[in-house]
Protein backbone atom coordinates (compact mmCIF):
# COMPACT_ATOMS: atom_id res chain seq x y z
CA UNK A 1 0.00 0.00 0.00
CA UNK A 2 1.71 3.53 -0.93
CA UNK A 3 1.77 6.04 1.73
CA UNK A 4 -0.68 8.02 0.29
CA UNK A 5 -3.12 5.17 0.69
CA UNK A 6 -2.61 5.25 4.20
CA UNK A 7 -3.46 8.31 4.51
CA UNK A 8 -6.82 7.69 2.83
CA UNK A 9 -7.73 5.32 5.02
CA UNK A 10 -7.28 7.94 7.89
CA UNK A 11 -9.41 10.25 6.07
CA UNK A 12 -11.99 7.63 5.89
CA UNK A 13 -11.54 7.50 9.87
CA UNK A 14 -11.20 11.12 10.46
CA UNK A 15 -14.80 11.50 8.51
CA UNK A 16 -16.04 8.55 10.92
CA UNK A 17 -16.17 11.31 13.99
CA UNK A 18 -16.13 14.41 12.01
CA UNK A 19 -17.76 17.30 14.02
CA UNK A 20 -16.66 20.92 11.87
CA UNK A 21 -19.17 21.56 9.42
CA UNK A 22 -20.93 24.62 8.92
CA UNK A 23 -18.10 26.80 9.34
CA UNK A 24 -17.67 29.89 7.19
CA UNK A 25 -14.58 30.86 4.70
CA UNK A 26 -13.56 33.89 6.36
CA UNK A 27 -11.10 32.82 9.37
CA UNK A 28 -13.23 32.87 12.90
CA UNK A 29 -9.47 34.71 14.42
CA UNK A 30 -9.10 36.64 11.49
CA UNK A 31 -5.36 35.57 11.75
CA UNK A 32 -3.09 34.28 8.76
CA UNK A 33 -0.28 32.04 9.21
CA UNK A 34 2.36 31.56 6.81
CA UNK A 35 5.16 29.08 8.19
CA UNK A 36 7.51 26.59 6.58
CA UNK A 37 6.30 23.47 4.84
CA UNK A 38 8.53 21.68 6.95
CA UNK A 39 7.55 18.27 8.12
CA UNK A 40 7.83 18.68 11.86
CA UNK A 41 5.36 21.97 12.29
CA UNK A 42 1.54 20.81 13.02
CA UNK A 43 1.10 24.25 12.49
CA UNK A 44 -2.45 23.28 14.17
CA UNK A 45 -1.16 22.26 16.95
CA UNK A 46 1.89 24.44 17.40
CA UNK A 47 -0.68 27.36 17.89
CA UNK A 48 -4.07 25.48 19.28
CA UNK A 49 -5.95 26.48 15.90
CA UNK A 50 -9.41 24.51 15.66
CA UNK A 51 -10.72 24.09 12.15
CA UNK A 52 -11.87 27.64 11.19
CA UNK A 53 -9.95 29.64 12.86
CA UNK A 54 -7.09 30.91 10.89
CA UNK A 55 -5.67 30.64 7.19
CA UNK A 56 -2.42 28.96 6.58
CA UNK A 57 0.27 29.28 3.98
CA UNK A 58 3.24 27.30 3.55
CA UNK A 59 6.16 26.56 1.60
CA UNK A 60 10.16 25.40 1.35
CA UNK A 61 11.21 28.17 3.74
CA UNK A 62 8.12 30.17 5.26
CA UNK A 63 9.26 33.15 3.04
CA UNK A 64 7.19 35.87 1.63
CA UNK A 65 7.12 35.16 -1.89
CA UNK A 66 4.58 36.73 -4.88
CA UNK A 67 2.47 33.60 -4.39
CA UNK A 68 2.75 34.47 -0.57
CA UNK A 69 1.60 37.84 -0.79
CA UNK A 70 -1.01 36.40 -3.78
CA UNK A 71 -2.08 34.60 -0.75
CA UNK A 72 -2.40 37.16 1.78
CA UNK A 73 -4.00 39.53 -0.60
CA UNK A 74 -7.19 37.32 -0.60
CA UNK A 75 -7.04 36.52 3.11
CA UNK A 76 -6.73 40.40 3.76
CA UNK A 77 -9.67 41.44 1.17
CA UNK A 78 -11.56 39.19 0.29
CA UNK A 79 -11.49 36.87 3.37
CA UNK A 80 -11.28 39.81 6.16
CA UNK A 81 -8.40 38.55 7.97
CA UNK A 82 -6.02 41.17 9.84
CA UNK A 83 -3.14 39.58 11.81
CA UNK A 84 -0.40 37.99 9.84
CA UNK A 85 1.75 35.48 11.81
CA UNK A 86 5.50 34.50 10.32
CA UNK A 87 7.28 31.62 11.60
CA UNK A 88 10.35 30.33 9.88
CA UNK A 89 12.18 27.21 12.81
CA UNK A 90 15.23 25.86 13.82
CA UNK A 91 17.19 23.24 11.58
CA UNK A 92 15.35 24.05 8.37
CA UNK A 93 16.54 23.05 5.08
CA UNK A 94 16.94 26.25 3.43
CA UNK A 95 19.30 27.63 5.56
CA UNK A 96 22.87 27.61 3.99
CA UNK A 97 21.47 25.79 1.00
CA UNK A 98 23.56 26.02 -2.34
CA UNK A 99 21.61 27.44 -4.63
CA UNK A 100 23.91 28.09 -7.64
CA UNK A 101 25.20 24.07 -6.77
CA UNK A 102 21.53 22.80 -6.77
CA UNK A 103 20.38 24.74 -10.02
CA UNK A 104 23.42 23.77 -12.04
CA UNK A 105 22.96 19.58 -10.73
CA UNK A 106 18.97 20.47 -11.80
CA UNK A 107 20.56 22.27 -15.65
CA UNK A 108 22.94 19.16 -15.75
CA UNK A 109 20.11 16.80 -15.33
CA UNK A 110 16.96 17.77 -16.87
CA UNK A 111 18.31 20.54 -19.78
CA UNK A 112 16.83 23.62 -18.36
CA UNK A 113 18.03 25.95 -15.29
CA UNK A 114 14.90 26.67 -13.19
CA UNK A 115 13.65 30.28 -13.71
CA UNK A 116 12.99 31.11 -10.06
CA UNK A 117 15.40 31.67 -6.79
CA UNK A 118 15.24 28.54 -4.61
CA UNK A 119 15.06 31.21 -1.61
CA UNK A 120 17.58 29.94 0.64
CA UNK A 121 19.19 31.88 3.06
CA UNK A 122 22.16 32.29 5.40
CA UNK A 123 20.87 33.78 8.64
CA UNK A 124 17.25 32.59 10.41
CA UNK A 125 16.93 35.67 11.98
CA UNK A 126 17.66 37.94 9.14
CA UNK A 127 15.35 35.93 6.85
CA UNK A 128 12.15 36.67 9.39
CA UNK A 129 13.29 39.99 9.72
CA UNK A 130 13.47 40.28 5.32
CA UNK A 131 10.07 38.19 5.19
CA UNK A 132 8.61 40.38 7.71
CA UNK A 133 9.94 43.47 5.35
CA UNK A 134 8.47 42.06 2.35
CA UNK A 135 5.30 42.16 3.70
CA UNK A 136 4.96 45.81 5.12
CA UNK A 137 6.43 47.02 1.82
CA UNK A 138 3.78 45.27 -0.61
CA UNK A 139 1.27 47.81 -1.94
CA UNK A 140 -1.43 45.30 -2.11
CA UNK A 141 -1.71 44.26 1.75
CA UNK A 142 -3.99 46.46 3.30
CA UNK A 143 -3.55 45.42 7.12
CA UNK A 144 -0.12 45.75 8.41
CA UNK A 145 -0.48 46.48 11.82
CA UNK A 146 0.30 43.09 13.44
CA UNK A 147 2.62 41.50 11.35
CA UNK A 148 4.92 40.10 13.62
CA UNK A 149 8.08 37.07 12.73
CA UNK A 150 8.54 34.24 14.96
CA UNK A 151 11.22 31.03 15.26
CA UNK A 152 9.74 27.64 16.07
CA UNK A 153 12.43 25.48 17.93
CA UNK A 154 11.90 21.97 16.47
CA UNK A 155 13.73 20.34 19.83
CA UNK A 156 11.30 22.12 22.23
CA UNK A 157 8.06 22.93 20.15
CA UNK A 158 8.84 26.92 21.63
CA UNK A 159 8.30 30.06 19.33
CA UNK A 160 10.56 32.86 19.76
CA UNK A 161 9.44 35.94 18.60
CA UNK A 162 12.23 37.64 16.19
CA UNK A 163 12.48 41.53 17.17
CA UNK A 164 12.13 43.69 14.42
CA UNK A 165 15.70 45.43 14.42
CA UNK A 166 18.83 43.38 14.88
CA UNK B 1 -5.26 40.86 23.43
CA UNK B 2 -4.76 40.32 19.93
CA UNK B 3 -5.47 36.92 18.60
CA UNK B 4 -1.63 36.43 18.04
CA UNK B 5 -1.02 36.91 21.75
CA UNK B 6 -3.72 34.07 22.52
CA UNK B 7 -2.02 31.65 20.33
CA UNK B 8 1.26 32.36 21.71
CA UNK B 9 -0.48 31.56 24.68
CA UNK B 10 -1.35 28.32 23.16
CA UNK B 11 1.93 28.05 22.23
CA UNK B 12 3.18 27.84 25.52
CA UNK B 13 1.01 24.97 26.16
CA UNK B 14 1.69 23.04 23.60
CA UNK B 15 5.50 23.09 24.43
CA UNK B 16 4.94 22.24 28.29
CA UNK B 17 4.05 18.54 27.02
CA UNK B 18 6.44 18.68 23.67
CA UNK B 19 7.01 14.88 22.93
CA UNK B 20 7.91 15.35 18.99
CA UNK B 21 11.76 16.47 19.58
CA UNK B 22 14.51 14.27 17.57
CA UNK B 23 12.75 14.35 14.52
CA UNK B 24 14.28 14.38 11.18
CA UNK B 25 13.94 17.11 8.24
CA UNK B 26 13.08 14.25 5.24
CA UNK B 27 9.36 13.51 5.73
CA UNK B 28 9.10 10.09 7.41
CA UNK B 29 6.60 9.15 4.63
CA UNK B 30 8.36 10.56 1.55
CA UNK B 31 4.96 12.68 1.00
CA UNK B 32 4.37 16.41 0.06
CA UNK B 33 0.87 17.74 0.27
CA UNK B 34 -0.27 20.50 -1.47
CA UNK B 35 -3.61 22.38 -0.09
CA UNK B 36 -5.66 25.31 -0.23
CA UNK B 37 -5.10 27.35 3.33
CA UNK B 38 -8.63 27.42 3.99
CA UNK B 39 -9.27 27.83 7.32
CA UNK B 40 -11.60 24.87 7.81
CA UNK B 41 -8.84 22.46 6.63
CA UNK B 42 -6.64 21.04 9.11
CA UNK B 43 -4.26 19.10 6.90
CA UNK B 44 -2.73 16.88 9.36
CA UNK B 45 -6.10 15.70 11.14
CA UNK B 46 -7.46 15.39 7.70
CA UNK B 47 -4.92 12.81 6.85
CA UNK B 48 -3.88 11.54 10.21
CA UNK B 49 -0.28 13.41 9.85
CA UNK B 50 2.21 13.35 12.68
CA UNK B 51 4.83 15.90 13.40
CA UNK B 52 7.92 14.34 10.73
CA UNK B 53 5.55 12.57 8.24
CA UNK B 54 4.96 14.95 5.89
CA UNK B 55 5.56 18.35 3.93
CA UNK B 56 2.57 20.44 3.77
CA UNK B 57 2.74 23.26 0.85
CA UNK B 58 -0.48 25.45 1.23
CA UNK B 59 -1.76 28.62 -0.87
CA UNK B 60 -4.67 30.49 -1.68
CA UNK B 61 -7.08 28.06 -3.94
CA UNK B 62 -4.49 25.23 -3.25
CA UNK B 63 -3.11 25.64 -6.92
CA UNK B 64 0.27 24.62 -8.41
CA UNK B 65 2.00 28.03 -8.97
CA UNK B 66 5.50 28.77 -9.60
CA UNK B 67 5.88 28.98 -5.91
CA UNK B 68 4.82 25.71 -5.30
CA UNK B 69 6.54 23.99 -7.74
CA UNK B 70 9.74 25.45 -6.09
CA UNK B 71 8.58 23.88 -2.73
CA UNK B 72 7.85 20.75 -4.52
CA UNK B 73 11.84 20.88 -5.96
CA UNK B 74 13.14 20.90 -2.44
CA UNK B 75 11.04 18.47 -1.24
CA UNK B 76 11.94 15.72 -3.58
CA UNK B 77 15.56 16.61 -4.56
CA UNK B 78 16.73 17.53 -0.65
CA UNK B 79 14.40 15.87 1.16
CA UNK B 80 13.49 12.78 -0.74
CA UNK B 81 9.56 12.44 -1.21
CA UNK B 82 8.33 11.19 -3.74
CA UNK B 83 4.19 10.79 -3.44
CA UNK B 84 2.02 14.24 -3.96
CA UNK B 85 -1.77 14.72 -3.07
CA UNK B 86 -3.23 17.84 -4.47
CA UNK B 87 -6.11 19.35 -1.98
CA UNK B 88 -8.81 21.44 -2.94
CA UNK B 89 -12.42 21.99 -1.20
CA UNK B 90 -15.76 22.50 -1.62
CA UNK B 91 -16.83 26.45 -0.56
CA UNK B 92 -13.59 27.27 -1.74
CA UNK B 93 -13.24 31.08 -1.88
CA UNK B 94 -11.34 31.30 -5.09
CA UNK B 95 -14.40 29.08 -7.05
CA UNK B 96 -15.94 31.65 -9.44
CA UNK B 97 -14.16 34.69 -7.89
CA UNK B 98 -14.00 37.85 -10.42
CA UNK B 99 -10.48 37.99 -10.76
CA UNK B 100 -10.51 41.09 -13.56
CA UNK B 101 -13.19 42.88 -10.79
CA UNK B 102 -10.62 42.44 -7.57
CA UNK B 103 -7.52 43.41 -9.96
CA UNK B 104 -9.67 46.96 -10.73
CA UNK B 105 -10.74 47.27 -7.27
CA UNK B 106 -6.89 47.26 -6.13
CA UNK B 107 -5.39 49.59 -8.96
CA UNK B 108 -7.92 51.85 -7.78
CA UNK B 109 -7.43 51.55 -4.00
CA UNK B 110 -3.45 51.54 -4.07
CA UNK B 111 -2.52 53.14 -8.04
CA UNK B 112 -0.59 49.59 -8.87
CA UNK B 113 -2.50 46.46 -10.46
CA UNK B 114 -0.81 43.17 -8.73
CA UNK B 115 0.95 41.66 -11.51
CA UNK B 116 0.22 38.43 -10.26
CA UNK B 117 -2.90 36.30 -11.51
CA UNK B 118 -5.00 35.42 -8.53
CA UNK B 119 -5.51 31.77 -9.92
CA UNK B 120 -9.34 31.86 -9.49
CA UNK B 121 -11.07 29.43 -11.10
CA UNK B 122 -14.90 28.27 -12.40
CA UNK B 123 -14.73 24.78 -11.70
CA UNK B 124 -13.67 22.83 -9.19
CA UNK B 125 -12.53 18.84 -10.88
CA UNK B 126 -11.46 20.86 -14.00
CA UNK B 127 -9.12 23.13 -11.22
CA UNK B 128 -8.01 19.75 -9.37
CA UNK B 129 -6.74 18.69 -12.84
CA UNK B 130 -5.12 21.50 -14.20
CA UNK B 131 -3.17 21.69 -11.16
CA UNK B 132 -2.38 17.84 -11.46
CA UNK B 133 -1.03 18.83 -14.76
CA UNK B 134 1.52 21.45 -13.76
CA UNK B 135 3.04 19.02 -11.39
CA UNK B 136 3.39 16.29 -14.43
CA UNK B 137 4.58 18.92 -16.75
CA UNK B 138 7.27 20.64 -14.70
CA UNK B 139 10.49 19.52 -15.94
CA UNK B 140 12.00 20.09 -12.21
CA UNK B 141 9.81 17.83 -10.31
CA UNK B 142 11.59 14.42 -10.66
CA UNK B 143 8.90 11.69 -9.44
CA UNK B 144 5.79 11.78 -10.92
CA UNK B 145 4.57 8.20 -10.34
CA UNK B 146 1.97 9.09 -7.53
CA UNK B 147 0.92 12.72 -7.94
CA UNK B 148 -3.30 12.35 -6.91
CA UNK B 149 -5.74 15.24 -6.54
CA UNK B 150 -8.54 15.25 -4.49
CA UNK B 151 -11.86 17.44 -3.31
CA UNK B 152 -12.28 17.81 0.38
CA UNK B 153 -16.12 17.99 1.41
CA UNK B 154 -16.02 21.37 4.29
CA UNK B 155 -19.31 19.57 5.58
CA UNK B 156 -18.58 15.77 5.63
CA UNK B 157 -14.50 16.04 6.53
CA UNK B 158 -14.26 13.15 3.62
CA UNK B 159 -11.73 13.50 0.62
CA UNK B 160 -12.86 12.14 -2.96
CA UNK B 161 -10.51 11.70 -5.72
CA UNK B 162 -10.59 13.40 -8.92
CA UNK B 163 -10.44 10.85 -11.84
CA UNK B 164 -7.91 11.80 -14.44
CA UNK B 165 -10.10 12.43 -17.25
CA UNK B 166 -13.08 14.33 -17.25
Amino acid sequence: MSATDELLRNNARYAETFRAGGLQAPPALGVAVVACMDARLDVHRILGLEEGDAHVIRNAGGVITEDAIRSLVISQRLLGTREILLIHHTGCGMLGLREEEIKEDIRREVGIRPPFPLEAFEDLEEDVRRSVARVKDSPFIPHKESVRGFIYDVETGRLREVPAEA
